[in-house]
Order: C-alpha cells, then sequence, then structure tokens
C-alpha cells in the first residue's frame, strides 16, 4: 500500500487530532473491553437473557463481529463480504461463548494486520459500506467503533441485571 | 489561539484520519441523538426508572452533562472546574426534564463556540482532565463521547424496557 506517494511526508501527531496508529490503539481499547464483557457473561444466558424484546447478547456480539471482521477488510480494500469464516449479517452465532471468543481474537488480529496498510486518504473516499450505508471510511469506521460502544453498554445493562459487575467502562489495558 | 505559529500550514483533509472540524461534526451528532433520548423518554420515570440499581437516566445525564459542559472549557483551557451554571460531579439534576434540556442546549452551543479556538496541538498534551483521569486531550475527548454513546445505550434499554421505541442510533441529523 502507498500512501501519499507523490509527496510523501511525514506527519506530526500534534498537527492532527488523533493519528490513525493511535485510533487503533482506541478501537482496540474498547475490543478488550468487549471481550470482558464476553467472558463475564453467564453462558447459560449468552444466547437467552433480553430486556424489552432486545437482542441477546449472543446475537449483538455477531453484529459487532460482522461490522468488525468483514469490516476491517472493506475499510482496507473496498470488498465488504470478505471474512475468515465468512460472515455476513444474516450469520447465526456458534456454538459456544469459547468459538465466539475465537472468532473475535482471530479478528482482532486481523485488524492488527490490516489496519497499518490502510493509506490515510482511503478514509476520505466515499462508499457504501456493507453494499449499503454511504459515507466516509472515517465516518464508517467510527460507526463501527461506536456501535460496538452502544450494545456493549446495553450488555451493561444485562449484566447488572444478573447481578454481575460489568468490566470496567476507563479500562482499556 | 494560535495554531502552529511558527510554521502555519492547511492540511488536506486527505492527510488526517479525521479533520478537527469532522470531529466536532460527530460529537454534535451524538448530541443530537442523546437530546432525542430524553425527548422520548417519559417525565414521570425520568428521575425514578432503573434497572440492576443503575443510576437513573436524571443521574447518567448529569454526569453528561458536566463530562461535556466544564469539559470543552477544560479541553480549551485547561480550566476543568468552569462552568455555566457552574457543575461539577455531585452536581444534582434540575427538577424538570425542561431544565436538562436548556442546559443541553447551552452546553451544544459553547462546544461550537469552543471547539474552533481549540489548537490542534492541544489534543496532544498530557494532563489530569477534571483534575483526575491522566492523558491526553484527545483521549479525554474521546472519553467524553464514548462515556455519552455508553450511558445513552443503557437508556436505550430502559426505554424498550418501557416499551418505547429509542431514537435511531444512526440518525444524527
Amino acid at each position: 500500500m502507498e500512501n501519499n506517494t507523490s509527496e510523501a511526508k511525514e506527519l506530526l501527531p500534534s498537527e492532527v487530532f488523533i493519528t490513525q496508529d493511535a485510533l487503533l490503539d482506541h478501537w482496540q481499547g474498547h475490543r478488550r473491553i468487549t471481550r470482558r464483557a464476553i467472558e463475564a457473561f453467564p453462558d447459560d444466558q449468552f444466547y437467552t437473557f433480553s430486556i424489552g424484546g432486545m437482542r441477546t447478547f449472543a446475537e449483538l456480539v455477531m453484529e459487532i463481529i460482522v461490522l468488525s471482521g468483514p469490516g476491517i477488510h472493506g475499510i482496507l480494500s473496498g470488498d465488504w463480504t470478505y471474512g475468515n469464516p465468512p460472515l455476513n449479517f444474516a450469520s447465526q452465532p456458534p456454538a459456544t461463548k469459547q468459538e465466539v471468543l475465537t472468532i473475535w481474537d482471530n479478528i482482532t488480529a486481523e485488524i492488527d494486520t490490516l489496519w497499518p496498510q490502510i493509506p490515510v486518504s482511503r478514509f476520505h473516499e466515499q462508499e457504501a459500506a456493507f453494499g449499503q450505508y454511504d459515507g466516509t471510511i472515517y465516518s464508517t469506521t467510527l460507526y463501527i467503533i461506536d456501535n460496538e460502544i452502544h450494545h456493549r453498554a446495553q450488555v451493561y445493562v444485562y449484566l447488572r441485571a444478573l447481578g454481575i459487575e460489568p468490566p470496567a467502562f476507563w479500562d482499556r489495558s
């Protein structure tokens, strides 16, 4: 991947709101919290517990997985259908939480590998993410992160309702 | 406010992940959703409804208000105690939802006014936000936004439990 080939230059961190590297840390910090929420959730409630007719954690986590796994490939390449394993919005959750965590960890590694390959100019291209959500790639990237924060926070209510202390929101380690 | 006085230059949007201007839009887009959630919440439940021993929406919204109102002043100036009206983490919610919305709208206007005055290099200064949360100013800024997404999402569960459709998460208009 080439970045600003014609006039390559190094930007100082002080010249931008956030560097591309720091945004990766930001995303992965949130993913670490979500992973802890998956671990904390009782196995026997993962596929069944719900409040107010909302989706179960298993269903919500599949949305996060589809947005982040195929999502990082789309952000890089414009191909929004790739995934290993192949996943789309109709994908059913795997049968166990452990399988969910395995997929989770594979996607975490993929994000770490692919993110540095994204030319910064790519984030300003306009594109229909997943073939349907039109916007700039930076807005799609933030949407993927924000959507994870949003659904994980709902799971925090599930955990509280089940009498379980959720992972600390401020701890990104 | 001077920005890169010694060697001022214009950065192209394509040279950064997200511009400082676009981040303001991003923040205000989330604030518009939260405002709609406040409007949608039943007046008679605003100060009382809770799940799993969690805080009421009135209490959660005060945290968002304290982080964003005094927060935008701290982001700009390093003074984390300013607010009009003065607010801190011990502040009690005002008596009516309408008063909450008035404070909300004042802070929205303040953010619009103060944000463009922040030199981009400020976001990379390390500081104890609110006198206690150490980090770079960009990470504090993202924390303030993420914390709003987080608590608003919990209120979405409250709304669903009350049989009310929450505002669309994707609609930032």
